[in-house]
């Protein structure tokens, strides 16, 4: 581990895996709209979600997203993580109420680089609503302590 | 354009673009740490932050991601359409104060499935901080006339 708690490179296999669960509100949308200036009327007028395929609200699939982006750079690696791609297909909806559940699984490791790409994948009720994949550069013991 | 005042997938050719601006304030960080739950002190720590490459706080990646969400689902092709597929490359970081430009460009239109592939980048001052590229589903007006 690195001193904020982190993995360092030299601690990840593959098949490691970390999560994290929330359940959206609607002051989570209302929040994410102001953040991110996607005033979509699907996410925030009922009566013109219920005139679509989802009938209803749904949450921005983004907000849903972020929660993979906490698991990383909380969990697994954790602090000291640098963010290089992420990759989302969102496969269905999130309904105000829904617990989200996100999980990351460690499939590759490239020691020499840092380099480390996860399958992440968020769930309602067992139910993929996004999966994709993360590549990321973790911390490094060797290179702590060799003072580079 | 459909009744939502967004582009139906007729409107649509190779080339067109839209965008939006937003300077990211310290409010951003915080309302998308509350909404994502990600607590890594690089966003929420400038002293930890100091001590980083970054050399002080920066924003969290998808919160500049958010906002090419917002140019899909507000401007082009706008309200109506469906998220499919998004990839982010994370090329460099946003701190506060930085005014991020979030620009979507159609790459591929395939009318029979009204699928549009658009390439979306987020630059600061000219510089690329994400790139990525964008699937989305767009609303028809043949499908709607012919009331399916």
């Amino acid at each position: 581990m690195n001193p904020q708690n982190g993995y360092d490179i030299e601690d990840i296999s593959v098949g490691m895996s970390a999560e994290t669960a929330k359940t959206i509100s609607e002051a989570d949308i209302l929040l994410f709209t102001a953040v991110s200036t996607d005033t979509n009327a699907v996410h925030l007028d009922e009566e013109y979600g219920k005139t679509t395929m989802f009938g209803g609200r749904i949450a921005h699939g983004m907000l849903s997203a972020s929660l993979l982006s906490a698991v990383l750079g909380t969990r697994l690696p954790g602090p000291g993580v640098i963010y290089l791609a992420q990759s989302l297909r969102f496969k269905a909806p999130v309904r105000i109420g829904d617990t989200v559940h996100a999980k990351v699984t460690v499939k590759e490791v490239v020691v020499g680089k840092a380099r480390v790409v996860l399958d992440t994948v968020c769930t309602v009720g067992g139910k993929v609503v996004i999966d994709g994949e993360a590549t990321v550069m973790a911390t490094s013991r060797a290179k702590r302590e060799s003072g580079k």
